[in-house]
């Protein structure tokens, strides 16, 4: 898969969080071997083998080296700004009256829609630059502002134009099933949009996984459910938003459709954990939402911990419930609200957010897999996730790169 | 103060927070003028004063301008980290066993006495760097992990050192009153060491302000009184940490010696809030500590509202209980969990940090005070506070230059 006639480059006196095996860091002081963009060696210096004897060396000065971070749940794609929401819900302004002014989902869907192209692709870029800043190597990014034929495509578009200008790699999810369009039949909405606007994205490459807003007031299970069958008969792995704000069963149906991961699981009941925990289905932990949403209900870390579901951390960045766009200030959050361990938090955002995108390339530092690599100003990972507001990056490495 | 002869350079279509009048943010669309480190004009374009008619102008495109940010709660200087701690913690280690560990603050007395004063200069200016990147123009430091002579006097010096190596200004508070030191007596650390301690750095110009922590983990209200006694025979302004954890009668005794502030206050009575009032103490709103413990008494935001009493908002950076480093992400605690209006938040880091600190010289956007401004690349006040983990900073002015 990758040129390895490249000269290799070795980094040398690294503190190495390997994430190999099913729990811990998998620390070594060792030294890490890259060459045409993909890992050949990690381990320590007394293992390496005799042909790297030449290989030009880069001191780390016993730094903490990681697998490249994933951000595995996000909506980074999208135009305006919903701070004037957000002030009105702080001065005491009712539902009713934000809703009447324009808020909500409706004026982030509006503003997409209006946005030109460009707009749209600078407006993610700015966002897309913290997440790099914080040493992110892969981003997923789901459509579901657009609500119609036209904007979903274009979200998808501007999110693969993402990767072709900047050193990232993007994961697009199809999200047309994440909010009823104003005035419109839920029913009618999924059969005579979503699902032709499915098909229409994946005929332009622009799908690598189908998901959902299964709630309350998005949509039920079996209107879901019709989405999925259709991913399903495309050949696209789904996942799906459950559980956040009420149980609809939304954790079950991820796990009876072998979905990558089903996220938020605030309010999942403990069958649907064994069904997922049966599936494999990845849990995603997104902290954001709760803290800005002011919920109290938390996922059942605990119980997910004891059926041996893997659990990622991501930002699910988006201007309406979690305008964050830090995945370091998500793994703390996780850690002091939820009570995740900082190994968690960091396997959270590497290993297990690659399994939430279903990708096995990724998210671990081994020989074989691609070499996206964060290098940080700090010797112990548990620092990752203690400070608040800090991004203690020393070199991002992408594809094999410093970039 | 301010050597107004350097020639004037105009900043025009500005979005200026003023911070004018005792609520809002003072918006005015228009230009600012700054000459010889100090603001000249503020206002509308048409109001522009003929003598500038010739002077440089610089097209801000509509930015929001507000006042250089100040961080008016901090003990940013200090050596070593308790990530280890917060490990510990999250694995379901005890106190017990934390503590037997060598965690807690003694872990970071010992590191801060043993760090060199070059190691201790180092490590600060990472933290700074962070505070700086966000449009922090001001920043309050404290004393507090040395509890010895030797060491509070070495805090207090790297603190003053920083303002001279860094485009910043530097306000220190003598916290010899922290913590006990390990097998010591409370009373007799009060008289013998932390009373000296003071006395000698206030004869070198080491302290602005005497700050002491009133909780039945920290001094009792009549040890802290013997602190302030001391401050105010030597003329010092005091503040305090009050409140925090339990009810201990702190907040009345900060209004009794008329405090510039007292700060945390999740445990204050209606009696304590009224003697603030009519002290005109400032209310110092943490909400990292609140978080990062996991606390649930929120400080009565909406009672301080109705008394009158001006709320700043602060880091609290530390690394035990607030290992924080972005003043922006205090502001959306501040109103996240706190229920702190936008406006409430901005206030809280500018005008109302100012008066925290003594200061009338800075905080609002006016002719005569100083030219420390930041420049954002938003047009609403309110994304400052909106955001998690963004820093949109476009420039930082400080005394009148870019840096």
């Amino acid at each position: 898969m990758y040129d390895t006639s490249h000269h290799a480059q070795i980094l040398t006196n690294a503190r190495l969080a390997t994430l190999s095996g099913d729990h811990g860091y998998g620390l070594i002081d060792g030294v890490l071997v890259i060459a045409g963009g993909a890992i050949e060696y990690v381990g320590p210096r007394t293992g390496l083998p005799e042909k790297y004897r030449n290989s030009p060396e880069t001191d780390l000065g016993g730094r903490l080296v990681t697998p490249g971070l994933i951000d595995c749940h996000t909506h980074l794609v999208y135009s305006g700004s919903r701070a004037n929401e957000f002030e009105m819900r702080l001065t005491g302004k009712t539902y009713a009256e934000i809703s009447k002014a324009g808020g909500g989902i409706v004026s982030t869907v509006s503003a997409t829609r209006d946005a030109s192209d460009e707009t749209l692709l600078a407006e993610t870029h700015g966002r897309l630059g913290r997440l790099l800043a914080e040493g992110v190597s892969t981003v997923e990014i789901k459509s579901g502002y657009g609500l119609d034929m036209e904007t979903e495509l274009r979200m998808l578009r501007t999110a693969r134009k993402l990767s072709e200008q900047r050193p990232v790699r993007i994961k697009t999810s199809f999200l047309g099933a994440h909010a009823i369009p104003a005035g419109m039949n839920a029913d009618t909405y999924i059969d005579d949009i979503c699902i032709p606007a499915l098909r229409a994205a994946h005929a332009e490459g622009l799908v690598d996984a189908v998901d959902g807003f299964c709630e309350n007031i998005g949509f039920t299970p079996d209107q879901i459910r019709r989405v999925f069958d259709c991913a399903k008969s495309l050949g696209l792995p789904v996942k799906l938003h459950a559980e956040q704000l009420s149980d609809q069963g939304g954790a079950k149906l991820a796990a009876d459709y072998d979905a990558l991961s089903a996220d938020h699981l605030e309010y999942i009941s403990d069958q649907a954990i064994a069904a997922m925990a049966s599936s494999g289905v990845v849990a995603g932990i997104l902290p954001g939402a709760f803290y800005f949403l002011g919920e109290t209900q938390k996922p059942p870390i605990e119980k997910f911990r004891a059926a041996g579901i893997n659990m990622a951390i991501a930002t699910d960045s988006n201007p309406g419930s979690s305008p964050m766009t830090s995945i370091l200030l998500a793994m703390n959050m996780a850690a002091t609200l939820f009570g995740m361990t900082p190994e968690e938090a960091l396997r959270g955002v590497t290993i297990n957010a690659a399994k939430a995108l279903g990708l096995t390339d990724c998210g671990r530092l081994a020989a074989g897999l691609r070499a996206d690599v964060a290098i940080w100003d700090v010797t112990h990972p548990a620092e990752l996730t203690y400070r608040m507001g800090d991004a203690p990056l020393y070199q991002r490495i992408f594809e094999g790169s410093i970039c």
